[in-house]
C-alpha cells in the first residue's frame, strides 16, 4: 500500500492545438485522447491513459499533479490523514474527472498545489504487444521519452511543505539544500526509491517550476537536444548534471512557456537511508554541477 | 511495508582469497569485513554492510539470498506467510549470522534455495560524503558497478515457485517464457518495480544460474567487458539485449565458477500491469534478443 | 596526391529488390540511381553518386571494389605503377561504367579481387543542406550509417598480398596476425590514416569477408542491432570489440549473404608508426577482445 | 606528401609546477620531458614526444603552434612557398629547439601566429605494448584524451588568413560564417580529413581562441565533465554540439587561463567537398547548436 510514484501532470496552455503539436511531434508523447478543452496524452512505455493533460485556458500554469496508488484503499488511508493534517479534500469518482481517468481523492496541499491520489486509471497499453515484444518501437517521432519522471515546485515555505509531504503523503527526503540560517532553500523527495518524485525549491505558493521526462541515458540527452534544437524549441540549460540526485539533465520550454525536463540517472535509495545536504555555498554545484552557475532566471521563472 | 529490494548473495568458493581478489580488484567491489571463513563485500554506492558474501567451502555454489524488508514487523508479517505455507523458518537476532547483518528470517523456499528477509543490516554509507557530494568517486579500480542488481535460479517447477513467490513473498510477474504446453519454462519477477529481483528457469532445484550487478548504461557494460577481458576473466556472452526484461548485458564467471552479470536498462513497472509472455519458439530471442541464440552452457551450466 | 578512402564496392546479387530493401529499409542507405540490372546507393553522410552497388547475378559474391583518388592524375600514376607490377590495367571514361561514376583505372589484383581507383565521381550531397545544416537529418529510416568504411578479404598468400597494396598502392600496415611460422595470417591497412581501410585474412582468392558501415559511437552499434534484430536479420556476432583496431562493432548478413559489419571507433595512425603485432595464439583475442572466440564460421563464410 | 596533422601546442605559463600538475593530474596527459623553464607532455594514445609543451613566462599566451609533415622534403617544399609569399622562415635542426623534438620549418603567418611545420620527432610509442595490445589502459587519471586535435586562433583579417593557410599550406576549408557584408567571420579548415584542424575568428591578430583534445565519444565529454567539475576547473561551457563541425565538446579553462576543449564527432570530408556556410544571424547556432547563444566572454576571451 502507499504511493507508487508521480501519476501525471495537467498543465493549463492558452493555444490547445500549438501545445498538443509540441507535445506529440516534438516530445513525441502519444494522444489517447480529447474533450472539449482538454488533450490527454502519454509517454510510449506508459500503459495508462494519460500522464500529461493540456487543458485550455487564458494563462498558462499548473493544473494539478496526480500521484499513483498502490490500492484503492490508499485513497481512504490519505482522505483520513490528509483531513487530520487540515486539508480539505474532494473524493472524484472514477472517470468523473476525465474518461479512463480513475477514482480519485483531490486536495490543495499546503504548498498551494492542486494534487490528486489516484487509482485505477484506465489501462491502454505501452506501444508493444505483450507476446514476444521488441525492445521498444522503432521510427518513433521526436524525442519519445518512455514515462514521465517528476515535478519541481516552488514553495514560500520549503520546511513546511517538506514537512507535509513527508508526514502526510510519506515521502521520503533524499537531498537538501540547507540555507546557513539552517532552512531549507530547496529539497528532493520520493516515493519511488529514485532519487525524487517531487522537489520544493524556495518560491511563490502553487508554482510550477518544471515538470520531467525520464530517457534512458546520456546519449538520449543528447538526442533530445538535437531533436528540440532541430524544431526550434527554446532550450535554457545545454546537457549537464545536478549535483543534487547526480542525474544527467537538459531543460528547454514548451510554447505555453512551462519549463521542461529531460532526466537519467540519479540512483535507487532505501527509505532508511539519511538525506544529502547542500550548504547554501554550493548550491549552484546541488543544481548545476558542471559550472556550478545558476541563473536568475532560472530561480525566478516559473509558472 | 514489505520486500524492497535484492540485500545481498553468499556464495561458497574453494578459495577465498583467490575469490576475494577477484571481488575486488577486478569486480571493484569493497571489503567491509571479514570473519574466519568469510568475506564481505559492498558496491560503491551501496549504504549497507555487504550485498556479497564470500564464504569458504570445498566446492562452489549458492549460500543463501538475502531481501531487504522496509520494516522490522516485515519479519513477523512474512514468518507468519511461510509457516502457514508449509515453509519452516527460523530468526536470527541481530548480528546473529554475522556482524553487521540484522535481524533476519532464513528459510528454505520450495525451489530448494536457502533465503532470508533482513531489516536493519549497519548502515556504512556509500563512498560519497553525505555533505556536498560529488556525482560519483573517481579512481574506483575494476569494474565498480554501484550495486547488487538480480539473481536467477533454477528450479525444477518453474511455476510452483513462481506461485511461492507471488503468493508468499509478494513477488510479481513481469515476464515469462510459456512452453508449447503452457508450463512455465522461466519466469521474472520484481518487488522493486524493476523489470526483475528473481527469475526462474527450469533446472535442478536449489541451483544458481548467476547473480547480477547494475551499472548504469550501455557504455559501462563496455567498460566492464574492456576491463574483465583485460584481466583474462572468462566472459561467456559479448554485450547483447535480454528480449524479456529489454536490459543489455553481459555474462562471465568468477574464478569460482559462478556466472556474474553486469546489467543495465529494463523498466519501470507498476504492479498492476500484465505480464510479457514469450512462446516457446521465441526463448532464444526471450533470452537473447540479437542473435537468438542459446548454448547448451547457458542453460546447463550452474552452480 | 593519392589514394583518400574506400569509394564503394559493387556486390553481386541474386534478388535485387530483394537486396535494395534491405540495403534501403533496415540499413538506411539511400538509392540514388538506377541501371538495368543494377542499383546505386549512398550512405545518408556521402557527398558521393553512391559507395555500393547491388548488381544483379545468379549467385552472390563481389563485384568490385572502389579506391578514391584525390587527383585525377593519380590514375597515370597508379596505372604506371600497376603495369610496372605487371597488373594489367583497363581505363574507363567518366560515365563509362555507370552513370554518375567518374573516370576509373580497373584492374585485378594479385590476390584475385576485381578493383579500381576512381576519381570524378558525380557529387549529389550529403541529406543536409549546404546553408545553416543541422548536425544530423531526423526521422532516418534502419541503421543509417553516415558513411561506407572498410573492406576485408580472403587471400591465399597474405604476405604477398599486403605486399602487393603497400608497394603498389601505397597502404600502410597498422596490424597483423603472425603465425608461428613467421606469416602473416592476417593484416590491416590504411590509406585514410584510420586504423584500416582493407584487411585481408588467409582464405580463398577473391574472397570477400566482409564490408564495414561506419557508425558514430558505441550507442550506435546497439541501435543497429535493435534495428537489425526487429527485422529478423542474421546477427552472426553481438556488439563486440576488435582487439585489432581497438574497434567496435558487430557482424550480420545481408540477405543474399554477403556479411555487413558496422564498425566504429579505431584510431588515427601516421603513416610513420609501426605495425601492432599480434601472435597465432592470440588471434581469438586480435578478431574479438572480449571473449577471444573466433568460430569456424567466421574464418570459414565468405563470398 | 604534405601535412598531416596538428602536432603540437606550445603555450606559455606563469607557474610552471601548478600548469604541469593541471595538465597532467587532471588532464591527464603524460610528461616526458623538463628542460630548464620547459615540460614537455603528450597524450596516452600518442607515439610522438610531445603534443603539449609548457614554457615559463610572466604571461600566459601561445607560444607556437606545430604542424607535423608527412615527408622531410615537405620542409623544403613549404619554405618555398612560404618564402614565395613573403613569409621568412627559420629552419631548426633536429633536437635544436628541444631534445626529441624533431627537424623543423618556423615562421610567423600573417595571422600574427607563430607556427611551425615539423618532421621527425622522437617515437616514444603509446601507452600500450606493440604485441597483443588490449585496447586500452586501464586506470588512467585525469581526463586522459587520446589524442591532441586542434586550435583556434583569432584573427584580424579572417578573409587574408584562411586565403594564406588554404593557398600556401594547402588547408581545406570546411565550414564558415559569413557576414552580412560577405566576409569570412569565422573559417573552419582542415588538413587531416577531419571537420577541422586550425579554424579562426575575428579578433586580435596572434590570439588564441582555445586548443581541443579528442576524446572518444559524448559519454568521455561527460566522464571529462564529471572529472573537471570534481577538481574545481573552471568550466566555461557544460556538454554541447557544434553547429559547425557537428561536433560534441565543452569549454573550461586551464589554470594559467588558456581555453581548452574535449571534442569528439564531427566528420570524415573529401578535399573535393564545398564548404557549408552559416549566415551572420546563424552564428550563435553554428557555434553553439543547441542554445544558440555566443556569450562575451566567449568572443572576447582568449590568450
Amino acid at each position: 500500500m502507499g504511493l507508487l510514484r508521480m501519476s501525471h501532470i495537467e498543465i493549463m496552455v492558452p493555444d490547445l492545438e500549438l501545445a498538443a503539436a509540441y507535445y506529440t511531434e516534438v516530445m513525441g508523447l502519444f494522444e489517447t485522447g480529447r474533450a472539449t478543452d482538454r488533450v490527454f496524452l502519454k509517454c510510449w512505455d506508459e500503459q495508462q491513459h494519460h500522464s500529461v493533460i493540456l487543458t485550455f485556458s487564458p494563462s498558462y500554469g499548473l493544473g494539478h499533479i496526480g500521484w499513483k496508488a498502490e490500492h484503492i484503499d490508499d485513497l481512504d488511508y490519505y482522505q483520513a490523514r490528509l483531513e487530520s493534517a487540515g486539508v480539505t479534500t474532494k473524493r472524484l469518482a472514477q472517470d468523473e474527472w476525465a474518461p479512463g481517468h480513475g477514482e480519485s481523492l483531490r486536495f490543495e496541499a499546503p504548498t498551494g498545489h492542486q494534487m490528486e491520489i489516484v487509482y485505477g486509471m484506465q489501462q491502454v497499453g505501452n506501444l508493444l504487444p505483450l507476446t514476444n515484444p521488441p525492445p521498444r518501437p522503432l521510427n518513433m517521432v521526436g524525442v519519445a521519452p518512455p514515462r514521465i519522471d517528476h515535478v519541481f515546485l516552488t514553495a514560500e515555505d520549503v520546511n513546511a511543505g517538506t514537512d507535509f509531504y513527508s508526514n502526510v503523503l510519506d515521502f521520503h527526503l533524499t537531498e537538501q539544500v540547507l540555507g546557513d540560517d539552517g532552512f531549507q532553500i530547496a529539497t528532493w523527495m520520493e516515493i519511488s526509491h529514485s532519487s525524487h518524485d517531487l522537489a520544493l525549491v524556495t518560491g511563490p505558493d502553487g508554482g510550477l517550476h518544471h515538470f520531467a521526462f525520464w530517457v534512458d541515458d546520456w546519449t538520449d540527452i543528447r538526442n533530445a537536444a538535437d531533436i528540440l534544437a532541430y524544431h526550434g524549441v527554446r532550450i535554457e540549460t545545454n546537457p549537464t548534471r545536478h549535483g543534487a540526485t547526480r542525474g544527467n539533465c537538459m531543460y528547454f520550454f514548451d510554447p505555453a512557456g512551462h519549463r521542461n525536463e529531460v532526466f537519467t540517472g540519479g540512483y535507487w535509495v532505501d527509505p532508511d537511508e539519511p538525506p544529502v545536504i547542500w550548504t547554501e555555498g554550493e548550491m549552484g554545484r546541488a543544481l548545476f554541477y558542471y559550472d556550478g552557475v545558476v541563473n536568475q532566471r532560472f530561480l525566478t521563472v516559473h509558472s
